[in-house]
């Protein structure tokens, strides 16, 4: 941080300042005298400051400008450059979330509905080549009126469809109080758009082992996204993979959000955390999924969530932007050759 | 709801739509027939209907159009035009929000620092004509390294500011968890912008009975919002007041949100809930808050919501954006002889 | 501007950099010498400089902060903090807008529909209290297949409309091929939203005597904003009044635009031109003008800009966002004692 | 168009509406009568109709809604499903852009800043693979202080280039005054951003020979852009191409603009026009360019358009966005073969 003074200061007032900020906010500051201003340099943790506190305290100071990153946990400089690997044990075995991976294709229904559909379903998009079964047993809907998902009992279903599969399970946890349940059969623990800025649950998933999907709230900047991560991170679970599902613009005529898929290329280079796109919600309408799901792919992403329905216009929830089994088989046999895994 | 059907289609097909629709969706279905295209008119509950699972129910649907709200409880209907009052009991007595009641000024440090602090900011706004303290136990903040609030002690320190001023305490509950330890203190319980699609916690607060303080979400359309307000009344709790806080926008150079204040009128043909605005996180400044805050008076607000601190320039949140104690009295001074509330 | 040099930069690559900076955009450097960092601040007409090519120039600058607003002539500095006054002649007298002058009220039609309109338009509304009258003889149309307005005949039936009131003319110019003939009727040029960054028009309205009522881009910043009129002021029209007529964002069900209040106080503190509102097209329906218009007024604003039409049922265009005669009347007879001027 | 009228209206009433409908509108009115509400279907050129005009005839109208778009020669109805072919003459042969073609490149820089330059650059993106040449001599820039474009003069260097390589040539056209001297260089004239809704520029370019580039402006949704193209379309000239270049978003941090590439399958279902997409614009960093151009290639559009400069840091605008020579080589290298022109 950069913290400019206002010129005649005092050099009295120079060193008032100066040792303020070094006992306050435990920083090093380095002192530029030129001939009409005063420039002071903050070295140390300076994530963990604030702008607007430095400008308060003291009148001779003009302005505070940040010059770094206010996320360190996620940035790519705590790993030295090196992207992370997510790593998820399933009963199929180990699968690589990263940069240096292969392509890693998530799939299911929105939600979990019986029993039957959810393990017939994971049969389908096993066979097609995705490694991970997705659906939701505790839905975030707008109206009180719509279905609310099953809940626990949707819970046994997806433990069913795993042990039928071998899959990996990712679904939503969405109160901290359903955290342990959810937990219990998640293998990883989702965190949806509308709770990316829910600090609350951000710190109990980080604070247990299991990996964090964390979605991007529809109106969160990036930055504000990388903090979210970073909350996860700074209780102690390295393991978070960030997925992209659009973004609130003026524009929702067509589609449901807007796909920004430039946080592929932007997030590689700010931070070493796997990236995951899910054109899905991302477009609403599922004849927009393959074209977005080509483009990501080759914009770069480490992994894809698409949902799949056995019969979408029976769907219960998000019938429109699901795919039929068939049209997903015919979608992952054209993207899975084509991720060539960066080299180590 | 009106769904039109494709010219051509066989007069068996459209009795299987109606009766289809009639049985699933328990509506009347008023059928209307013309020379090249037939029209069907739900009637009943539509609230609770989605339009994409009517129109994937038959191939030979053109459209499902909707032409009513899909909020029941928080329409302007439901009550007959009539506004609502949310009256909350505080030690000083009764205060009614609503359409037709004086101005209620709601004031307070952004986050409770400490007890000293926090039974002096409550005499000064209580002597300014505040009736309700607001103060921060539970602070959602982007960063895991800021300040996030000393949680249950800070809600003793509420509880002694109410003592020594009998003012109404509203204050943040952010998790499930700890909502008992809140209702304990609180009179008012806020559900924040971060929160307003919180399901889990929405329907909680709904099912408890201490009023409900509602903040918009940054980036959450009016309908969203009521939709909000749908969860915590379909639960049971009429008690909702509504606080518009600010928008996110593609301008955040010079202000924090972008104030709607257009949302007043709006609201009024909408929803017979109270309406409350919030300049000071709608701006971040406290410089635009009194005429933002005159602003809102003028346009017809219930009620308002303004940081205040003793000493901002020490604030351990928000400070940029609290007015001291003297900036407070003199705009209270001039802002609450405006209201002239409506007649009944 | 600030430039940040990187650590262990050889001083001869600062003098390098230095000499090249000074010579290059003719601006005083100034180095200040740090135990890690060098920081060069520059001192003199830097609103003319590009962070960008600055950054560009060697690859030793670690990053270009701006701390100074990239406008000149519309910097609220630029006239050492005094509000400006717009004076326009009218063959009433002259009126004058800014700060420190009673509230102006434009009113009129959307479009000039014929004669018989809008010289009863006028009339009305001069008697109500307005001093200028505003009607489109050019319309800026989404569709082509709408009306585009009646053109010179339309200039016309404005002059005649003049005669017959003693009203000052503000009409829009779309189109530099237009701006003789448009100029000859008009007293003030209103640049429409659409075209705010019309450059070419910008200029040409800067290089004629005629006021400017420059109307903010539905998605303008206030920076673009002021830069728009820093076109018009750079080409030696000092007389451009800024006007706020609602800004595009994620809600647009229930308003047309959302009005963005908040840059009443906002552009105080970065301009000395006259600020004026327009509640017809910042919500589009003319049972939201009245308590956004009285809310402008609070906030401060100049002036208003409102749509008046003898008969908004049977309007060419912007028929529901038109307030009636009898409507106006009420409006303006609340408004017009309300604002009193600050002291000079 | 559909138009529902009130419950309890006299048969008489719906004559009135219904005569009156097909008289002032041109339209056939089709009545369909259900036991409680009478609906009325308007067949005919209903793009020309606007929902508020209708609303306003009479009180018994309920709602009314508009259930197809309002573009016509822009629709892909309109030439029966088939995709357009754009074909521009250039002195190397004719090239055809379009759904069954292959991809098309366009290089060059932001502006033309010497006919040395210009020539060079377009001699090595025509090596490359490149059709046409981009380069401004007009320039639309935020700041009146920055470079304006050399005009007239740069038009002649842009001859030159033309000449030396074969390239057709695409340049801005920003004020109807410069149409004829554009028109006489350039193979395709380009409408800007900014003046996606200048619509005397797009009636004059609409009403002359040259093929129309129609950059979507930065707050445009999809619909203001196909009815932008209808202005062109509607004055006789079928040649446009739609152009993405970016759209203003809450988050512009990292990114100058959001590349909103869900356009692509958005486009293909709306209209035939060919489809062009600058990554250039739409990321602001030539860092970002490549993964985002093979984005675009995967999602299926039908050319690029990609800022080239021989020397990035010295450009006089949009540095930072542009790729080198030998960058582009590469990236031109990998996305030509991509391209497979789906079957006429």
């Amino acid at each position: 941080m950069i913290v400019i003074l206002k010129p005649g200061i005092p050099s009295s007032e120079v060193e008032i300042i100066s040792e303020a900020l070094s006992e306050q906010w435990n920083v090093k500051v380095e002192k530029s005298v030129g001939q009409h201003k005063t420039v002071l340099g903050l070295i140390g943790e300076t994530a963990l400051l604030h702008k607007d506190q430095i400008q308060n305290m003291n009148p001779w100071i003009e302005q505070v400008l940040r010059i770094e990153e206010p996320f360190k946990r996620a940035s790519l400089g705590f790993r030295h450059g090196q992207a992370s690997t997510v790593k998820v044990s399933t009963p199929n075995g180990d699968v690589d979330f990263g940069k240096n991976h292969p392509l890693v294709i998530v799939a299911g229904p929105c939600s979990v509905e019986n029993e039957e559909m959810i393990v017939e379903t994971a049969k389908r998009v096993k066979a097609a080549g995705a490694k991970f079964l997705r659906g939701g047993a505790y839905k975030p809907r707008t109206s009180p009126y719509s279905f609310q998902g099953h809940g626990e009992s949707a819970l046994e279903m997806l433990d069913a469809a795993r042990s039928a599969t071998g899959l990996g399970i990712i679904t939503e946890v969405m109160d901290t109080a359903d955290l342990e349940a959810v937990a219990e059969v998640a293998d990883v623990l989702q965190v949806g758009a509308r709770n990316m800025q829910n600090f609350a649950l951000l710190k109990k998933v980080g604070a247990q082992d299991k990996p964090v999907l964390l979605k991007r709230g529809i109106s969160a900047t990036v930055k504000d996204w990388l903090m979210a991560a970073e909350y996860v991170l700074s209780e102690g679970n390295p393991n978070v993979i960030l997925c992209e599902r659009g973004i609130r613009t003026f524009d929702r005529q067509y589609t449901r959000n807007t796909l920004d898929l430039s946080v592929i290329p932007v997030l590689r280079t700010l931070t070493h955390l796997p990236i995951m796109i899910d054109p899905s919600h991302g477009t609403g309408k599922s004849e927009f999924v393959p074209p977005m799901a080509k483009a990501s792919v080759a914009a770069g992403t480490d992994a894809l969530m698409i949902e799949v329905h056995p019969n979408p216009a029976k769907a219960l929830s998000d019938g429109p932007q699901s795919m039929t089994p068939n049209q997903f088989d015919a979608l992952a046999a054209e993207l899975l050759p084509q991720r060539v895994p960066a080299l180590v």
